[in-house]
């Protein structure tokens, strides 16, 4: 019964994964709609979330049914627990993906306001997180999950600057509001996306070190800088 | 031991209500944060965070542990899989009532762009629809878990509605511009805090009529609605 259950998860992870990439595309397609200026590709977002969701609740039905039958213990329950907590994380990525699809429409009906760098950078660097994250979480790999949640700051310090420069071009040009506060909506929505993959992290540490690290990983992060500074 | 399992999920149900009324709590001194324009209410809301972060923690490490000895079936799985997920929506209520928090430190020290009546409206409607999805959940009642989902609705139209009047300050006066982008930021945290409400009353649904109605709820609420509406 142990080696099936080992099957049984693998199946999961293997649904998991899939969930990952799709969300990864759907964020990939919600800013290339944005930079380039159409809107097939944020249509393709939306179309993409139908698949998303559905695996969804296919890995959580899965989930509970061996939850129940298999009734695991110690780390295979843990696991479980764990894959139920990123399907759902997951599927709040893929929202993100969608919000950012659904303000590109408005977005795309005026004139650009500027080019646009940060924000694509950011995607990308969400992306990244949200991969690393799930190969944290497949390769039982602590240390990838640690660098993860590091790269958070870099995703907020890159938000924090994103809405600075907008509210420069707000104040120069009322003109230009709408867009901007629209940019910064899309900004935020990728700092949660990082949120998500962080939170994916923090549930793979968990499980590798037997420790709950959340509200704690910060400071355990700021103190390594700290060192990391001072040699 | 059955009984004895009840008593345990009493005592979880007990400590998912504590953390209920801390993140409402939490939402109301940061919205009075804004209209009374003390900071004081602010950090209160920064002070309870860490009381709803142990808690959280107390009621995942609980139900682990519950999972793993009681090796519970069917309905019981289902309503402690559900209290994991609930305990992370309030977790994220109260991250949400932080943001608010933080960002009344930028709003109170600029003068009041404007006298505010619809955020703290939204507010109210967001901490009920907490209230009401929790009691779903004790109570077992699907109908009052519906009612919620429906109110999510009103929510999101205060939001737009808030979102195209700050605009419009915005528009008139450039200096308006960075306090308008916080009103904007709160009301949006609000939306998610009744998102939450949502989540937390679609697992309701779930539980109670075994049917995972996530992604199709909305289908069938207007469907409500029009018939409500035809008769």
């Amino acid at each position: 019964m142990e080696r099936h259950f080992d099957e049984e998860l693998k199946h999961l992870k293997q649904k998991l994964l899939q969930m990952g990439d799709l969300s990864q595309e759907m964020i990939g397609l919600a800013i290339k709609a944005l930079t380039d200026r159409n809107d097939a590709y944020s249509k393709e977002v939306l179309h993409l979330e139908d698949r998303v969701n559905h695996i969804e609740i296919e890995i959580e039905e899965e989930s509970l049914r061996l939850l129940s039958i298999r009734q695991p213990v110690a780390r295979d329950l843990r696991l479980l627990t764990a894959v139920l907590k990123i399907n759902s994380n997951l599927e709040r990525v893929a929202d993100q993906a969608c919000n950012i699809a659904e303000t590109s429409f408005y977005l795309l009906k005026e004139p650009p306001l500027k080019p646009l760098i940060d924000i694509p950078h950011m995607a990308t660097l969400a992306q990244r997180m949200i991969k690393n994250s799930l190969d944290a979480f497949v390769n039982q790999d602590a240390v990838l999950a640690k660098h993860v949640c590091l790269e958070d700051d870099d995703v907020d310090r890159l938000n924090d600057q994103i809405f600075r420069e907008l509210l420069t071009y707000m104040m120069e040009d009322p003109k230009s509001i709408t867009r901007a506060v629209d940019l910064i909506l899309v900004a935020r929505n990728l700092e949660r996306i990082a949120d998500h993959a962080t939170n994916i992290s923090e549930d793979v540490i968990f499980i590798v070190e037997g420790k709950n690290v959340k509200h704690h990983f910060n400071d355990e992060a700021d103190e390594q800088r700290s060192r990391a500074k001072a040699n």
